[in-house]
């Protein structure tokens, strides 16, 4: 990809493949939507809406340009948090927990935009998602709680119905901005509410899996 | 409503309402899905599409009468549960949890599906929705975890965070058979996996809540 000039004869300016996707992301999570129009995307971001044709050849790949990035980071990060060294599991687990409220909060449509992705994608395509994105992840779970377990320190708890419990209670909480609208008068996601949910996410899982 | 013969002129057989959306139930549980087509509805249930016109008014009431349905059975249950005389809030609260396992096991669609009703509301009606079902739940757990609480038996936890710790941890791990089929080569919902489930989710959630 040059920084300017390309077949549609538009200018690209630098930056402008990062700006698409950061706008992207911005207008789900604002609207509390997994669908963007790309009307709205060129007004938003200042380019020209043919630069989503160059970058990513379509909306449907522009989705997924973003699902690659957001998850990217996210399995770097776990990793990362996995292999570290000097740190016992109870610590590990609570600072993936911190971060995985970070995330949602960063990112709350990224799971409706994975499943959405997964099911408009053929089986290889949505298995090589599975295997790159949502494996890695399940398998960091059965490393951490398999090191906690073994050390005493966590109860004998199933890693992968342990991984729908800690995503979905994460998840759930920040993409149903509607449920907070309608019935606590509170429709925007603050930095408040984010510090409290993941001081209460720590404090209940914690509490479910540590050994007594 | 009359049984038979309308304004179609097509013959409503007894028990076509109950049946419709009986049959939009299951086909939004076996495809994951929080849409239906109007023609596979017809095929399925054996009944001509126009009787939703005649019963619903069109797709969108088609998919509030079923909101309405499931929502109704739930808030009835929940309440009865809270009001039981001679239960301590522990026995309420395991009991209240095998039965949201079994809600979403029977309805995975629901979250989804108010979501997606009060988003294409007006604030009136988005607001009457929550107030019917959302809200009456949560007033449910603000009593029972509060008597737990009082009794000495329930940790200090917030009953609104609580909430969504619990909806949100069910409702994805039933609502994600993609994750399911891709990542552990299992997509049904089997009675089996839904027990296994219930047991892990019973005993992690109590185990965060109870006082030590």
């Amino acid at each position: 990809m040059t920084p300017a000039g390309n077949e549609t004869g538009l200018a690209a300016p630098p930056g402008a493949r990062a700006l698409l996707l950061d706008t992207a992301g911005a207008i789900m999570r604002e609207g509390d939507v997994i669908d963007i129009s790309l009307s709205e995307l060129s007004l938003r971001s200042g380019l020209n809406s043919a630069l989503v044709k160059y970058y990513f050849g379509n909306k449907a790949g522009l989705l997924k340009a973003l699902l690659e990035r957001d998850w990217q980071a996210i399995v770097t990060s776990v990793d990362a948090l996995v292999a570290k060294d000097g740190w016992d599991p109870e610590s590990k687990l609570r600072r993936h927990l911190w971060k995985v409220v970070d995330t949602f909060y960063a990112v709350p449509y990224l799971n409706r935009l994975t499943m959405r992705v997964i099911r408009e994608s053929d089986d290889v395509e949505a298995q090589r998602i599975a295997d790159s994105y949502l494996s890695p992840i399940y398998r960091a779970y059965e490393q951490l709680i398999g090191d906690g377990v073994k050390a005493g320190v966590f109860r004998e708890i199933d890693p992968q119905l342990f991984y729908f419990t800690v995503t979905g209670a994460v998840d759930r909480f920040f993409s149903t901005r509607l449920v907070l609208k309608h019935c606590f008068d509170q429709d925007t996601l603050t930095e408040e509410l984010r510090d409290r949910y993941r001081e209460h996410t720590i404090d209940i899982i914690m509490a479910g899996i540590l050994a007594r």
